[in-house]
This record gives structure tokens, sequence and C-alpha cells, in this order.
């Protein structure tokens, strides 16, 4: 196997896809935020009471998944037809596992969007949270299953969530 | 302590921070990139022959802290002065560490700013890398040192890159 | 009806329309400000004379359309085919009227595209005058027609703009 | 009184204001979304029990103000020192009011920023509710309060918003 | 012939593109950086030595591709398949020549994605070697080839770079 | 003279200037673009009569200038204290002289802004005209003075303009 991603000159380049079909396509990826107790604490009861950081989070998921292909510099601009975010408390862990899906209708996968939607679901609770916990940190942000396209379906084995 | 994003109605605000000194702050926050073996070795023999993997990372972490407040819902938007991102190669763990610095001179911290550096760093090397191994983890991204502010320091008593 | 906006845990998503029809859809939307009457003259006279306000809110209104989807966090990105403004001065009114009309061949409507162009033309005429009228104010922002996608035609029965 | 963007071609620029002091700003800007009694309803239940309209809207509208220089052709990128927007349910009316204000340090005021984070929270509550009612009307977007600055301060002597 | 950007208020507008049929479409432009003997031979022997000035120029040039609609305010968004970007050094000239290539397919050409491409590699050229020479000129930024579309083929008899 | 953009690794970095002084600085560039003689024609006249091309490229180029510190990947984000283009038809070259000022309090030059409000300008330009013209060539983009800062003043001892 090659990278893809370099011309002749050994410089980077977006790849060519014009050849490729244009299919469904459907991503699925996840991360995890890992916070003190007390945190958590916090923001599970906040969004009863005080501010639903994970709505804000959920916002700016979305919204990154959308700005993917200005931040990524080799990812294609694709048409994205539909994106959504799921938080899971994690509680014997401490953790918020956020979970995101990108589905498009092109020439190349979706797997960049989703995978961004998660780092910046998750650098956003980090943000909402910092003032009381700066510790925290970002964990296992990966691919968990990808649909479509000619180079076929992947699907991970298993999830790296638990282990640390 | 508090959650400081919210207002009375309990929804989510840009902190006031008018009545904050200008001062240097400073931001230092690393993660991880997990591959495989061969993964690893093609990104590292890249630089020398055929692409630089980590030539494009590094330009797209540096224009990603630059998008901070575009990205996360509630950052303030700072000048940055200064911002630089570093690579290695931790072989017996094939993983690549990046690690990113950003410098400002305001009202509000550069934390975010070191964070989103580093997440859009890693997830790059993820899509420069993806045609070749799509298991690839991001793993531990992390605060390191914040300094400046009236929060005062902050200093992460052991980095969390290997237990995993 | 519902709302088609949130997933099974009450957050927002973007509404998935992977199974909807590629067509030719079109949305047309009206605006206004109302201003002095001495501030209204100054922007017709200006466009003969010293400055074009309508030609700068014109480009501002173009460009605010193609940056919908990431205004609105729940838009999904379209390829706009065309874009146009119209104004007509309303002397009696003292007031400008702006139109746009968005047209797209998508999976989902352009009325945000042409209700966006609306708002940031309205709000650019604004910026334009307002060293000499801090009073002005924008007023019924509204869809008037919108053809093409499953959900069929919409017009505007009566347009508001004069009752007040 | 004279229009300040226009050069001696007649072309519009981004006017000077280095000779202007950095001072603190802050400007106060509203506006109402009028819509059907049941989609008032939904909005109202919404927020208790399937998704909350307004946290969206909430969100939209602060990265709106970040995004006003990028919008509206000639204003100037300030640093907003903070932002927030307030709701109220107006039921007699079957609106929504949206308030906006906006904080900056800077060499010009804050104006078309809380017009902007206005503008952008009304047409994300459109857009969320588009679906059950397209009909919606953005109405009297104004500038309510400015201070700070050359100019002194502008308080709009009564607010629009009830008599239509 | 006429200018086709204009409404019959005599202002600017995105062509309606509508009624043209999607199909493959490229683009090639050039440009070059002219520079002084020393800064010329910095940039080639850095590349081997202390930082490559034309990878940099290469991820900005490709990125720069994709915002082309968000900067040429008449541009319609189209669906980049490819872009590529290639270097040659003309040592007689003491100049860099740039090239860029565009692929999509839609309903119009990339012909203004290659001439951003080579102005943004241009343009960050020139700023990574400001430092020691601010006398470089960009020439001669030109459409080369362009095919696909209903307008034809157009092929320019004479690349334009020697006379100056 | 070393470049300053690259750290220890060889990577490009975004240059430390946290240690500079807040000043006034100034800069202006320019550029032009060659066109048949009817082309030409159809802009001067198109300014009387259907459509003022230069209009467009004058608010393309100032929203560019904003846009330099996410164009240009090493650009430190600069707050702009005023933007301004000028237009030259210069009818014997059958090339209209696109001039750019960018003004700016702070710790880096406004060079690049000034220089990218040319460039976009002048794509502009072409972009307006392209439909009647294709050989058109964007010609001469060179920074004309610069002021402020501790590296001195910049005066370029000829404009480039004539000898092609």
């Amino acid at each position: 196997m090659e990278f893809t991603h370099f011309n002749e000159q050994g410089r980077a380049k977006m790849v060519d896809v014009s050849e490729k079909d244009v299919s469904f396509r459907e991503a699925k990826a996840c991360g995890y935020v890992y916070m003190s107790q007390e945190t958590l604490k916090m923001v599970v009861e906040g969004k009863m009471k005080k501010g639903d950081v994970l709505a804000v989070a959920q916002v700016a998921g979305i919204m990154g998944a959308k700005e993917t292909s200005r931040l990524i510099p080799m990812c294609h601009n694709i048409p994205l037809t539909g994106v959504d975010i799921y938080f899971e408390i994690i509680e014997r862990e401490n953790a918020i596992r956020v979970e995101a899906r990108a589905k498009s209708i092109g020439r190349t996968g979706a797997e960049m969007e989703a995978l961004t939607a998660v780092s910046i679901a998750c650098l956003t609770i980090y943000d909402m949270c910092k003032a009381v916990d700066k510790g925290m940190v970002i964990k296992n942000i990966q691919l968990l299953e990808k649909s479509g396209g000619k180079t076929g379906n992947f699907i991970r084995e298993e999830e790296k969530p638990w282990e640390k």
C-alpha cells in the first residue's frame, strides 16, 4: 500500500476522485472526555438545572463536521446529507463518550467528517468545563465504522475506550 | 467552583472578560496518534523520500489554532502572537506525539488554541495515512502547561501518554 | 407535525436527507430597512454621486447566502446554482425593500439561503448608513415563495410590509 | 452628516479608525420572531421535553457575532470581550423576543455584532421550526443601546415590538 | 459578448447555472514569483536543510482553492474532485513558477479555483520569504487551459512568463 | 539573513512576535490586470451603464484583506484599522491598476493584508470579465511601501508596471 496524498514532487495533493462513483457513504466515530468525578457530576446535573454543556458540544460538533474540508488540508468538500451526535455518561470511568455519525452522497467517504465532529465536540466539552477542571483528557478518538465506496466497509473490531 | 459559561436563563454565553487585564499568556498541549508499525514506518521514511505527512499536519495545526474561536462556540477571538508544533516519533509505541505551544497577549488564555492545534494536526495525520491504516487512534489530548492570567499557572503533574 | 431537528436524546441534529431526491429548488424572500427620510435620500442620491450603499449590500447578501450552512447550525451545505438580490426604494415608507432569490439543485430547499441573503443585505445597509442614522429598523424578513422538493410549494398569501 | 464608508472614487472602504482611542464599548440590540400559536407552544414545550430550539439559536447567535466582520463587508474585526443572548416568550403576540449584548474593548463599536447576533439567532429559530411553520416573520431588528466611543451613547427612545 | 454577472438593476448577481449540465471540468493556471538570486537560493537549499517554503505554499494553495467561492463574490461553490500544485525553479530568471490544476464535476468550471490556488501559493511564498526580500514580485497569473462545459475548451497560445 | 518561519525541526511556525511593540503600521501594494481593449472598454462603460465590475472587486478586496491570516498559513491575525482600494484605468496598456492600502495597530505589519487585497480584487475582476475574455493576465503584484515596526520602512524604488 501507498500513501495517496503525494504528487510526483513529493508534495501533498488533494487526491483526484473524479473517476469515483457517487454513492451513499456513512461513517461512525467516537471519542471520550475523561474528567474528575466532580466535573462529571456538574455536567450531568447542569442539564437539569443551570446549563447544558452537551447541548453546546452537540451544536459545535455538527458545525465542526461542516468545516472539515476547511480544516484538514487535503479533504474534499463533500455534501453531508446528515450528521448526528450522541453522548453517553460513563460514570464508573468519569467520562463522557461522544459518538458522531456522518452521511454523505458523494465521491469520497465521510470518515474525516465524523472524526472532526467528535474532536470538536470533545474540545467544546473541555472548553465549557475548563474553569473547574483543566486536567481533563480527550481519549481514543477513533473510526468505528465506515460503509460505502470502492474500498469497502470498515468495522473496528473492538472499540478502545475502557482499557485506561 | 462553578461553570462560568451559562447565563441566568441557563444558556451558554461568551464569558465577559472586559475587566480582565491584558497580559502575556502561554499554553502547551499534546496528543498522540497511534498507528500500525508499518504506517509509522511509512510516515518516517516518507519525509526522506516521497512526501512529508508531518509537514502538512504542521501547517494544518497552526491554521487550526487560528480557527479556534470559530470552532469552539464560547471561545473568545484572541490575538495569537506565536504558534509552534513539534512532532516526536515514539517507535516502541508506534505513535507520533504532537505538541503545540500557543502564545497570546490578551484578556484570556490560549489553552483552547493549543488543544485545537494538537487536535487538527492529529486529524490531519489520520487523513494523510487513512488510505493505508483506518485503525489509527488519537489518544490523550491534554493540556500540559498554562501560564499567565489571573487564575495562575497550571502544570500537569504527569503526562498521560503511555498507559494506553 | 413535529420538529424534525431533534434526535432521541432531545438534542439538535442535521436532518438526514439521504433519501430525498435531487431536484431543482427555488426560494424567494424579502425584508425591509426603515430609516429616516434624510437617510433614504442619501442612499438614493449616493448611487448617482458618491457611493452606492446598495452595491455593497448586494455583494454582501450574495456572499452571505453562500455562508448559510456555516451560520445556521443545522443547515445542509447545498450547491447554490444562482442567487440574485433586488432593491426597491419605497419613498412613502422611507424604506428599502430587499428581495433575494436563491436556486439550488439538491436534496433540500434554499429557503434559509434566501432568508440569510436578505438578512445580511439589510445588516449591510444598516452598517453603511449607521454613521448618520442609528435608529434604522430591519422589518419583516419573510419567506415569499418556495418551490421544489417533497413538501411542495409555499406561497405567502400576503406580503407583510406595510402595516407598520 | 455624511456617509463615512466611501472613498474619493465613490467606492466603499473600511473606515480608518487608527486615530480612535481604545475604549470599552457595549451594544444591545433586539429582534422578534413571530409565529403561529401552535409553533410557539412547541418551542416552549420542547425545552422541557424533546429539544431546545432556543439553545441552538443561542449558540448560533453567539457564533454569528464572532463572524460579523466576515459577513458585513466594511466592518472591522474587533476583539469581543463578551456576548450574551436572552430570549423572552411573548405569548399574547405569539412571538419570541431575542436580545443580544455585545462588549468590546477596541477602536470601534459593537453595534453590528449585537445586530448580527440577533439576526442569526432569529434565522436559526426560523430554521429549526420551518418544518411546521414556514409563515414565521422576523420583525424589528433594532439597536437598543450603544455606549462608549467618541460619538457618545445612543438609547432608543421606544422599542418597536408591539405596534404590529 | 456581454458580461453575465449583472442583473436588470445593473448590480452583480451569481449567474444562474441551473440549466447547465453536470460535467467533468478541468482548469490549469500558472503564475510566477520573481525574487533575488540569494532568496531563490535560500528557498532551494531550505528544502534540503532547514525548512521547505514550497511545502507550505503547496498546502496553502490547495486550501485556497477550496476557499474560492468564499473569496470571489459571484463564484459558485463547486465540488472540487482534485487539486494539485507543481513548482518549477527557473534559475536564470530567479523565479519560481507555480502551476495549479483543479478538477470538478459540476455545472460551472474550475478556472477561478485554479487561479486562486496559484495566487494564494504565490502570496505564501512571498510571506515565507519576506523577512529576507520584500522586493519580490508576483507576475503573470494566467489561465493556461480549461476544458469541459458548454463554452468549450480554452488553451492559451503562449504562456507569458519570460518576457519580463 | 535567515528565514524566520521555521523551527528547529525544519518545519514552519507562526513567528513569535510577543516581544514586539504594538505600533501603527501601514502597507501599500499594487497589481495589474491586463485585458483586451474591448474588455477594458466594457468595464469602463459598465460603470456608467449596466454594472460596475470594480465595485464588486472593491468589496472583494477589502473582505479578502480581512481573510489574510486564514489564507496565508503563517500570518498573524492583526487588527486592521483601515483598508482602502483604488483603481486606475491605464488605457494605453489596456490594463487596470489596483492599489490597496492597509493600516493596523499591532505587533506585526500589514504587508500581506495589502498584497492579499490586491490579489483578491484582481481575481474578482478576472471572474467578472471571464465570460468575454479568458486571456486576461494578472501582473506585477508587489509591495510599494511599508512603514512602522522594528525593521523600518520599505519603499520600492521603481514600480514595475510598464515594462511588459
